[in-house]
């Protein structure tokens, strides 16, 4: 790219010039949340930005929505206006562009260093969906919970299942979470189990945060769907295997999911990946017209889900996958969405679905990983079939570009004992 | 009670002076939207009365509350707020109290037609859950789908089922719907069918409508979740049966439903219901004790659903039941969807299930009114097996006092064809 910031950024950073992904933040604990992009080791105040009045493009000069406490209202602006502050912004944080770079008191003003930050959510969702998309998490719990005869039902292939979470309890990277309470499946005669839940498992996912979204009763085609979708988030689906495993028949997964769901901070743009965009699935059989795209994108991002079991310091590394392990893409989810005439409105989260790659080192969830608690997973000294208080779940995304690295920095939380 | 108010109030009225139901306004096409609250044929705009300082109340007296363009600010209050606003306003429209009944200028700027208010959805609604809590619905649907052996799940009789709905398509009472277009199960070798739903149906509901809510992490006792609820409001959920049908297994309705829910306008206090409390459930087996409560209530509302055929003038009952026919009480729902640390926000909506009674003329969906479509009904000269382009769907729902009656207005929706 021959891109390169006045700002320094360590080759191994996961924020160069070529990601710029934003997210909202408190600089100082007392301080109002504002808007950023990370630019190696700082955050980009772009409430400072605006009123500087480096925002001079036609769609962003009059706006307020970096004036916001999270990026709902710029979202809404959709790709034009993402485009003309992306370029901005790699303009005005360029070796040779001398506004920023040359200007102390504003620099100091508007590049925050990142270890100071208080990261928050990123924005205020309003509905959160989770596709159940990947071929290989499909096909595993079927196998475990189905048999091997048809691990997938026929209407898989067909559609991109989902169903819809629960917004209130999506929390931000770093957030502690409490182990649930809930009932199991009972044992013969006996009344259910009820109390904290035995089976607690992460699911390696990432969600798509949409854009300007569509009213009610107006569907999004599939080929326009990629304008809808602003950018990709890391996202840890805890699920409480026996709560989900006793209730969700017949109307799906409800507590075993609803007690918390972590987000990375970091939204990385659709326009940041576009270098990593990589072929789309085969798909048999083919989808109907109404999921047909021209062109169907994948891409290729590396994720990797980290350990820290309990009283240790060290983390370890537990699966290897890759979002490209995708089936029914980020443009066919929110096309299928909508066909219906659901509205999607910005900040939206769309969950992929569990990332599992095709080889048992590369699952996405400690039920795959240790096959239902039977294969215990080994970590310097400890096992673990499924996970204990005080075990902190890390995930990383990041993709390989010529030079650089563009990163989703983590998305982690650690699980706290139930307190009752 | 030996209440009345200055205001005339029709013996038929559903709004007297016991109920005063609260909702959102406008009372021309072009004004800022208020709170309101309904008394006789007329809308109280709590605006113009907190404005002139009549909340005086320690608890609503610094409070701007009602300068809001939704309810969730007055339902974060509580139930102590609530009270004290229900007594302000009983009191302020009671015949024997002169302040407003004898200031013809005040009494003109807060009473407003309500012919002329255009009604809005009264909560920003952040999560909405769809209970299952209806035996005779869950028994009928288990008998058409599962067969007559075991109806029921047996899980259903221990945690009142529920799944997440879309929060973003609920709709106010009058609002059209637009037949969504959607897969249907293949037939033998054929690809699935997509287009207009061909079995659209309602089912009559109704929702709790969540007050202060919970931090996420710290479950409501089943004991105070009456605490936690503001009121009801009268609910069609809107079913695609074909749509749903084909997508619901493994994770749950999704497209089936997601595409409009509708409610009422008016929200009726849990006080105002007070005199309509009747026994709760007998359950067997006994509830877990996180379930049991010291006294369990249900509410006798009496709930009607009407059809008015496209192009006619006439609607046709097509059903009868009563809100009473809830085996999960409302506070149960509450502290089950709690009980896993699942925080609920003011404004959250909580849906009953489909309020069926337990014999054929009661039930409360078409999909169990015509058998799955095998037994039509006679609607006035024209059949219906599901709902038709141009039918207008219409819920009431009310409760008979001694000499008055306590009701929530209707819950109607249009269906218009699709346009694709």
């Amino acid at each position: 790219m021959g891109l390169k910031s006045f700002v320094e950024v360590q080759s191994d950073s996961q924020f160069p010039i070529e990601n710029l992904p934003y997210g909202v933040f408190r600089p100082t604990p007392d301080s109002e949340p504002r808007i950023g992009v990370a630019i190696g080791d700082y955050v980009l105040d772009l409430s400072v930005i605006a009123s500087a009045g480096l925002f001079d493009g036609p769609l962003l000069k009059n706006s307020d929505c970096f004036n916001q406490s999270n990026l709902n209202k710029f979202l809404e602006l959709g790709r034009p206006a993402w485009k003309e502050a992306r370029a901005i912004l790699q303009k005005l944080l360029s070796d040779t562009e001398p506004i920023l770079r040359d200007d102390a008191f504003l620099r100091q003003k508007a590049l925050q260093p990142m270890d100071d930050a208080e990261m928050l959510l990123p924005v205020a969702v309003g509905d959160y969906t989770d596709f159940y998309s990947n071929i290989n998490h499909a096909t595993n719990c079927g196998l475990m919970f189905r048999g091997s005869e048809n691990p997938i039902k026929p209407n898989w292939f067909c559609l991109p299942i989902a169903y819809h979470g629960r917004a209130s309890s999506i929390v931000v990277s770093g957030t502690d979470i409490i182990r649930p309470r809930g009932q199991d499946r009972p044992k013969g005669n006996s009344p259910p189990y009820f109390g904290p839940s035995r089976k607690m498992d992460f699911e390696l996912e990432m969600a798509a945060v949409v854009g300007p979204g569509n009213e009610l009763g107006k569907p999004i085609d599939v080929n326009e769907a990629a304008d809808h979708i602003f950018g990709l988030v890391l996202m840890n689906d805890w699920s409480a295997r026996d709560i989900q495993g006793w209730e969700c028949v017949p109307l799906g997964p409800f507590l075993g999911k609803s007690f918390g769901t972590t987000i990375s901070p970091w939204i990385v743009t659709l326009d940041a990946l576009e270098p990593f965009v990589c072929d789309g699935p085969k798909q048999n059989p083919p989808p109907l017209p109404y999921l047909t795209e021209k062109e169907s994108r994948n891409y290729d991002i590396e994720l990797e889900v980290f350990i820290k079991p309990a009283g240790q310091e060290h983390s370890y590394a537990v699966t290897k996958s890759n979002f490209k392990h995708l089936y029914w893409t980020i443009s066919q989810q929110l096309a299928h969405h909508t066909v219906n005439g659901c509205n999607l409105r910005p900040g939206d989260l769309l969950g992929s679905g569990t990332m599992s790659g095709p080889e048992p080192g590369t699952y996405g969830s400690l039920l795959e990983l240790t096959w239902n608690g039977t294969k215990p997973l080994s970590l310097g000294g400890v096992t673990r079939v499924f996970i204990e208080d005080g075990d902190e779940v890390i995930f990383t995304g990041c993709c390989k570009g010529n030079g650089y690295t563009v990163g989703f920095g983590k998305c982690s939380g650690k699980i706290l004992p139930s307190p009752y």
